[in-house]
């Protein structure tokens, strides 16, 4: 089902159905390439954590025992070096829809929006203000209170409806010749809101502004084209939809109109135009890697690049096919099974307006969602009042889904 | 031999002295400890990349099936939210001799760096410069420059003697009431200089200033006390003799007595105040933890933790114990086989100012150490004329040691 299909009529109220949904499945067989042991009975978490890949512990299996153990530091020179632009280029390629040479895997989301933001400011430097919603994840909000502090500049925060994000319209009336840069995330984190990339960054533009977006709940599971829709800057994580593993490096995004007239305040070797020089001063490199800063995790590196192959295998479309599909699936339960039991869908309804998650909201949030965990459902509580519901394409299947809303219903009959 | 013993006298012109000196090795048994495999026939190289330990890739699997791929998102909860804090305490106790709260392992040398320089600053905002050395590391000398450019301080650059480093003598004069922070090296980079920490830390106090620390290349070898010695600030990295592979997260260390009055500009996060509530503001937590910004590599950390597990079994004495007999019989064998043909030792030849390794000035040092390397033994280049050579007390073996430095007196010869 692509988007913006009508959404789904009731759903049977038992396995069947969804035992054949998940026979019928084009991404059923992927499930086979995750480890999953010692499992809950129904993860619907993969927006926070992604499973494992095999081929990533194998992998890393190899980069142990070959690369590190056996060639030792020779492997800088032999491969390690560029991992983080190769890797990059994958990623951008893959899931970015952007051309080479604009994109890295290192360090932290924070640590690379630090980076852009300044980076944003700096195109900017006539410009007073900072755009940024309320409804943003807190890292990001953090991040522009403190660089418009830095920088002498003032926020002005959109409030968008909640139960969605940040539209066209909001914008209307806030931006203006004072905006230097426009600070938002593609999928809400709460919400599951797919913002107008392409439109806000167009109307970013028109008032003469900086677009710097975070894809962290979208890369991997929304088609996007970084390069057609004109975006300056970009970041997102690699442990969600990449299955990249707990804290495993981000990606940073720098349009190449861009990278000759930007610099970052991280100045670290690695980000020197020759890194082994060791020069008397400091000269950022000519390409992207001047958006480097220090030695980045090869391990963490080498996983993305595992995650970013299984995407490149399946194909972007066919997983945000069954993104659509899922979450249609979890929104005509959660209005048969929740909705009547008080808990209700608080994102989208549109599909072409949705992420990959569903997120209900409903009383004792906190509460409810310990019950759950204590009976093998893992969703993610998100302070105050909600429950987010992942659905990972290449892992989660149909009965999993339909078992966790089973659960959430007789959850909430009995308390 | 302790630091400070009488140096070697001439050392035996074959195998069997060196085969000897394994044998009684107290160490030599820990070798068996670490993976080796398909190995150069010397590995001089320890201090830019250590080898891996046998546990680290155990435990790297075990985190991979049991706590990623088992426990899924509930890992972080379960244990991996405390590890940054719960290994930075454990770094502390068994390599910074610093009591528990001060100390971090998340993100590079590099980030931390930027980070405790301007905390550093904060806390002299009157002052006007910041000193630091022109043979410090490259990452060193680029951050200064551009946070004293960010904030408008002047730097003030100390030239200290190449074959040696940064003594307090080059202090006087240069240290006075415009000083915030001085920033330095405890073990020289190139030369293996091992600064007076506790006497430069007093002195730059005595002048009312801030001294900031990279420990790179003494964490894990040089016994220290950062609590005693009053140290402000420090950072360094793990993948030196602390083993925990190639770009695995660094440490920071930040005094207690400043904690409550400095901040870090990369607020993200896992800096806030509660992680979790992702609260309406920043307010940054009140312990250590206020310096933390993204989500930290779990697979990092805890292959830095396996690092220490194994430095803490044999002990901080026995190892620089070692490091200094490693470094005296290399100085030994230098002068007996390299100095003849031109090549002299370019480190201290005290024990007490030397850290892990010693250096060797050679010309056409780059082309002597690619016929090394080809030759199977791995040293490191530093630009223009020198060549590492780096001694790992865990691993590092007399035969290998004396292996190395005759094949490079049979590459001088023959070229």
């Amino acid at each position: 089902m692509a988007d913006g299909s009508p959404p789904y009529g009731p759903v049977a109220s038992d396995l069947t159905d969804a035992r054949r949904r998940d026979e019928e499945d084009p991404l059923g067989a992927f499930r086979e390439r995750f480890l999953m042991t010692q499992d809950p009975v129904a993860y619907l978490d993969g927006n926070s954590l992604g499973r494992p890949p095999k081929a990533t512990i194998t992998r890393l299996q190899e980069v142990l025992t070959e690369e590190w153990a056996g060639r030792l530091i020779l492997s800088w020179e032999d491969r390690w070096v560029d991992l983080p632009m190769q890797v990059g280029d994958q990623l951008a390629e893959t899931a970015l829809g952007s051309a080479p040479g604009q994109t890295l895997i290192a360090d932290s989301t924070t640590v690379n929006l630090f980076k852009v933001l300044h980076a944003a400011c700096q195109l900017r430097p006539d410009r007073t203000e900072i755009v940024v919603d309320d409804a943003n994840f807190p890292t990001d909000r953090y991040l522009v209170e403190g660089i418009a502090a830095d920088r002498g500049l003032t926020v002005r925060w959109l409030s968008p409806d909640p139960e969605s994000g940040v539209r066209l319209d909001d914008l209307a009336g806030v931006l203006g010749p004072d905006t230097a840069v426009v600070s938002l995330s593609h999928v809400d984190y709460r919400s599951g809101y797919l913002a107008d990339l392409a439109g806000i960054t167009a109307a970013v533009h028109e008032a003469g502004a900086i677009a710097v977006w975070d894809l962290c709940h979208s890369a991997g599971v929304i088609p996007m084209s970084l390069d057609s829709a004109e975006v300056d800057f970009a970041v997102g994580c690699t442990y969600k939809y990449l299955n990249a593993g707990p804290g495993a490096p981000a990606f940073l995004y720098v349009a190449a109109r861009h990278l000759p007239l930007v610099s970052q305040p991280i100045t670290g070797w690695f980000g020197a135009a020759d890194v082994f020089a060791m020069a008397d001063r400091y000269e950022p490199a000519a390409d992207i890697r001047r958006m480097l800063s220090g030695t980045p995790s090869v391990l963490g590196i080498v996983a993305v690049q595992e995650g970013l192959n299984l995407i490149a295998e399946v194909g972007l479309d066919r997983i945000r096919a069954k993104a659509v599909d899922l979450t249609e699936y979890v929104i005509a339960l959660a209005d048969q099974r929740l909705a009547p039991l008080g808990a209700t869908v608080a994102s989208p309804r549109v599909a072409a307006e949705r992420g990959g998650h569903v997120t209900i909201r409903c009383a004792d949030a906190a509460a409810v969602t310990q019950r759950l965990v204590a009976a093998g459902v893992v969703p993610d509580f998100r302070n105050p009042d909600l429950i987010r519901l992942g659905l990972s394409p290449l892992t989660t299947s149909y009965v999993e889904t339909w078992t966790a809303l089973d659960i959430f219903a007789a959850t909430l009959s009995n308390s």
